[in-house]
């Protein structure tokens, strides 16, 4: 999209010359192609190395900015950001792309959809009812149960296995507030990799990125009515059973079990080998590996199991 | 149905003449063609300014019945309410009714499955695997995901979306329980509207009304397995963040923030600019507006944080 | 498949002569031409009378194996029965079956998917996206909502209905890890079970047993967005409120309530007539009927509403 005509369409002032900006993204991962943006002081080292081509900012920011990145300044530039996101969201539905390529030897059920663009590899089936999105990958051996939902882009490893009724990369749950208190779409444009060998059950819901990739890596086993929020990373061999969330950008490492209706906040940091008993209700990353936690606010379990002892002689 | 009929049908005493009844509805809303009940003598003044033509009740309560409404005496009113439920209950799909009609500019897959008596505005996006049921009013710009499934009756207004695997208007969970324990199903015979602007995430549920509607009104942001209980209302620009819960006939004022996890209980009220932290417990309404609350039982956020801290004391 | 190859495939030591083993059972109620396993020592008596053909198991059990049973003897028995599975499992369709054998008198959509195999009773509606799997049997007067999934196998009794999204039958949530950390899937080769009068919401998943059944009795009701574990039982009219979960192999009563949120640990047996208020958290079983609880941990509510009482006056 030409800048300019971005800049007449969403109110950022922009005098420059005509670029065509091929997407959006973060401050550490866009290119001189791309528009990025930064809401929050917190970022300004990440402006200082951006290799952005355009950055919609705030004025008292400015000085920050490479020389090699247009800054776009704008009074609320999480919201322009907001209003932006539309214009990059890809279509539903490639309709011109090729037909799908199927590999061999798979078991397609003529009342699966499958979109133009996707690739499916070998040995796979997929089942009816089940809806494979424009220029989904897929790995060999992948087994679709009946009315899954893959969305575009979704990138499928080897081995996997996803449940009835799972929905892989539907739009993060993300949009700027106004003032008047109304809310603004952020239109979310990245996708979803399952790695190697990952088991989803049913009714388990995996959100696409705003920008990048939600990733569950190898090995991963996720349970019934799970939620994993857009740019989350499941570390290799994670363990989520049923019912349980993980909010957005949260980075779990290998081998973490969360118990049935745990919740981890967004934005932390899970160490490998982390346990945590049902119905933990996480809102701090976890430093060292290898321990058991439990309650909410969360404490080690076994300290959780201490303070609930000494409750119950309270009321003696 | 005739009054005749459906007394025969399901059991109470009624000598008068035939008279066709068009509907179940509430004592508040039902018409002279209309039938209604009392279960509860906290509704007596509800009784006397009635309009509705029959209404099944207590011979205690007769007394309190205006003179154009037939009282039709039974001992249990409220199963009685559950067995007349099934006579009124629409067919599941309208054959009969004329095809779906489709706006200008829509992108309905041969592979969504819409309904006769169906309308659908300009500017619609339908995926494959979707389900709009009969008599479904779908305005402008409204995109519905694959595999959505949206039941007869239900109205949607302008610019909404719907991610994949919802379901919207399906029975609310009704039903009436006998001595012995065993339930009769109340059929849930209103409808679901989500007014302007409305987003609904990923296998979230929004359950019709008993009678009249479930009501998500403009603006309102619901992410994904959330669950709206039969007869909610949702103030605008409410946001309902993952895996939350309210119970059947709750409304929320404008935007009221549901943290993840978070479950309100049925039939309260919650004060404008409510926010509740992730997994509040709300069993009480909530009268004064901009406050922020946590936990279960629910308390202010500042109060439980400082118990919280309290109890760890209590542990060192 | 012949005993021989499976011990070639999964690498466990049999030098005796082939034997077709039809099927993996537990010990309980295997066959003599069933394989089973043992993989906990406090099973023990049950090795001693099982019927069981063949029985993968450590040495230090040896002495308890029946003379007419096979030892066939292990390291990790439980990781060699998880490798086991995947060759007992049936395809995901049966392709061979002869066409699905639909009553009198119903509504079936032709968007609707019935597999071979599956026998359909008389008045039965099945709407458009629903998917029901090879060998399915289902009573009279079901109604299948849009976009539900019926895996293979499963059993539906009379008068049931089942709302939009809901999977029956999906792989219960079973693995074996290794010394590495990583997994092996159990396949989940056995059923679930609806007797009749259950009401299923929408988007709740019921899991299908490893071996047996999951059963849900007669006139049991579920809300939305539940989770029943494999081989869990729901007593007679038992009542499962909206996002509630019960994990594998727990056992209710009759007219168990469920409240909203609720969580039900594994193994457990729950009294008849037992009451759990919204969001109990259940890990112990409960013995004598008739009580109600609340609260995690699990404590009487009345119980746990005075210990709220108490906390709330630590803060004051």
């Amino acid at each position: 999209m030409d800048i300019k005509v971005l800049a007449e369409a969403i109110g950022f002032e922009y005098s420059g010359e005509s670029v065509e900006i091929t997407a959006m993204n973060t401050l550490s991962d866009a290119s001189s192609s791309q528009l990025s943006f930064v809401a929050n002081k917190k970022y300004v080292s990440e402006v200082e190395s951006t290799k952005a081509g355009f950055i919609l900012i705030e004025e008292a920011l400015l000085s920050y900015v490479p020389k090699d990145t247009v800054a776009l300044v704008c009074e609320n530039p999480y919201m322009m950001m907001a209003k932006a996101s539309k214009y990059f969201a890809p279509s539903y539905v490639e309709a011109n792309q090729n037909p799908p390529v199927i590999g061999k030897n798979c078991q397609i059920s003529e009342r699966a959809n499958i979109e133009n663009g996707a690739v499916i590899g070998d040995n796979c089936t997929v089942l009816a009812g089940a809806y494979i999105g424009s220029m989904v990958q897929m790995g060999n051996n992948v087994v679709i149960h009946p009315n899954v939902t893959v969305y575009r882009d979704t990138v499928i490893g080897n081995d996997c296995m996803i449940h009835s009724g799972s929905v892989i990369g539907a739009d993060g749950f993300g949009f700027a507030t106004t003032a008047l208190g109304t809310h603004v779409k952020i239109y979310q444009n990245g996708n979803v990799v399952l790695e190697d060998d990952v088991e989803i059950g049913s009714n388990t819901t995996v959100d696409c990125a705003v920008f990048g990739s939600t990733l569950l890596k190898e090995g991963v086993r996720i349970d019934n009515l799970v939620q994993i929020g857009h740019n989350c990373v499941i570390g290799e061999y994670s363990v989520v059973v049923a019912q349980a969330g993980v909010a957005g950008s949260t980075k779990l490492g290998r081998n973490v079990v969360m118990g049935g209706q745990t919740a981890i906040a967004g934005h932390l940091e899970i160490a490998p080998f982390t346990n945590f008993a049902a119905r933990s209700g996480v809102t701090r990353s976890i430093k060292e590996p290898n321990k058991t936690f439990g309650g909410f606010p969360l404490m080690e379990q076994r300290t959780w199991l201490k303070l609930q002892a000494k409750l119950a002689r309270l009321i003696k």
